[in-house]
């Protein structure tokens, strides 16, 4: 089941350069993990913008907001969904 | 060259149902024409909505304004064009 | 799997009276035979509006999508579609 | 009477942790009472947000006010209200 | 129990001049009868406007759409609803 | 001369508490006088949100400004002012 | 007392020339008749729009909805009022 | 002196063919002479979308408000401004 | 040549009073200054904002722009301009 | 390949001034090194406000990522991009 998400990063300036390096490492390595496992389907960057649209293939809303409420950057991010169903026109 | 692409479909309820049916059929073959070459990379319905997100993979701004502009629906879309680039975190 | 969904109605006031009334009554239906099945969980109207907000339980986006473009009034409407998650903090 | 509650909530980032642990806690609390007395009839979570929507069934707008800025959170959210009303084609 | 209601009329410019004023003239009655009744409370004209905010007075939130939606202006406005409350500093 | 005017109280999270305090009971004393005088007439809590709909009944825009630009919560409040006429339906 | 008046302008193309030229020459004989007299101070074009930004000088809200829904294009326009008031720094 | 012009085409779709195809015609061979002599000084399609972007250099406001109220589109066209300035990093 | 301007000022509550008090006196001098010399035609505030709508009439976009980047206020406003013409049913 | 680029700049009022005027004398090399290499074609201020409007001319989304990501002033600014191509009315 596909949702198109984007998510707008915006850390706040005063955080430590520490602190904020060690998230998005963190957020790396998460974001790699589900593209391994197959759930997190595309990652692009928004032309730009501190910002990204990505495809999710997930079981469930509640495993959808599980994976989104996890990332390392969750709370510096606005974070929009939006469920996608199949198109009668897609050859797919 | 990656862009996502929004459309949102407004077909004047006075448009004979004729008429219609003919932009549609020739809107849906023109679709999988450009999915079968490649550069209408993905389709996808907005659920709830007569609308579709898409990712079109094409050489320039100029190709993809002339696959766009030649949608038999494009006199009755609304169509938003947001630029994709590599995301750091992307393993693909 | 439940989805928050708002639909506002928006019929054209030149649509012969009767094409109108007969659209209503198979909404009617349509909507009472979905609630009865307990795909439609709850319906509720917006005061003071020609709108409604819903609650859906379904087993995918696919399925949600073919529900609601499945409305008799579904060229007349505006609709927006909110997935929702199981909350912490919920006791259900 | 019913109510649509949208919450969005917004911690600052310079918040004490342990202060913000103990907001946390007493919303938790605070939240299921409620539901179990009958008045937060549904809680959902935004899927991707820190946000919820919720169905309040009260005596009075002022039952209501009183219950909403009565949140532990009330001072970190942005919290909008929607009046419901029986829907003619609601079977409940 | 009271609320804040905001009311554009939009009158399409194609509906015959005997029908607006039969519409007009059936809504004016309709607004004065719930004046002297006291569930119309308040009725202002926005200033430049075809609209106006008014304050009713109803036991519920039901009681309020039935009347909304009666008003012969109906099918021609766009209406918003705000729930009130008492305020602590006011006197009255 | 009356206006509806929305005020939306938004006071930063490290104002210190006592500070807070006093600028609020000021300003209760504040709208108390004006409500007393008569032209601060109607106050209202909107239903959910630390905000307002107020109706005036002043002389001039000036002298709405005044009352405005003196509340103690002032400088931590967005204001919007809506002018108001007599209806042509109202029965007052 | 001073108000600050935009006026959007939107005559539909399916009305007679005849009808839309008279329209346009009763209010342009409105408009001047207006400055004339000196309530209708300043009347400005906003460039590539057919609109106007105006500023009124009238001694009451209900004068200054008369004027406007007087206007011949009333019923073609959207209007939008700002009060305005004696700013500290002015020198006038 | 400079302006950017965004200009959204909106021609109804029961304009009859030949009307549509005059104006248009029309259309081009104003824009083409403005740009000859100088004054538009840019054209470019917005991809997507049936609009543009353009540059103007004009002497006014005045003669700005000029060009663009005698596009043969005018009628039919959105019109956005935005007054543009020397940039200080500029080099030319 | 006529441009309106509206200006929101949002000074940081956590600017130490003598320098915004400082800032506040150079704008009104800096304010009376240019008003005297004919460039700031009119100075308005909004009813119940800190903002003003103020029309200047200069030689240029450039003349303006370094005449609004030099207030001493302008890091802490939020300014929009709109580029005004003769509007043809003006007298003056 | 064209694209029109807004940016706005928001530099947090409590940025050391050493800092700043660091960041914005690199903004300036930078802005001018790619001015001179042909990408950055055009560089306005918008007027009244601290904001461009700037058109660049690159092969590819992906390179105009990386000179927008690299910008001095990136993480205090806010950037949208609109992708132009050739406009069939377009003399050059």
């Amino acid at each position: 089941m596909l949702f198109l998400v984007r998510m707008d990063v915006n850390i706040p300036h005063d955080l430590p350069d520490a602190q904020a390096a060690d998230i998005k490492a963190r957020e790396k390595a998460y974001a790699q993990a589900l593209q391994n496992d197959g759930r997190w389907r595309h990652l692009w960057r928004v032309v730009g913008e501190y910002a990204n649209y990505s495809v999710f293939d997930v079981g469930s809303n509640d495993e959808l907001h599980t994976l989104l409420s996890g990332l390392p950057l969750f709370p510096y991010m606005k974070i929009h969904v939006t469920p996608l169903a199949q198109h009668p026109s897609a050859i797919a």
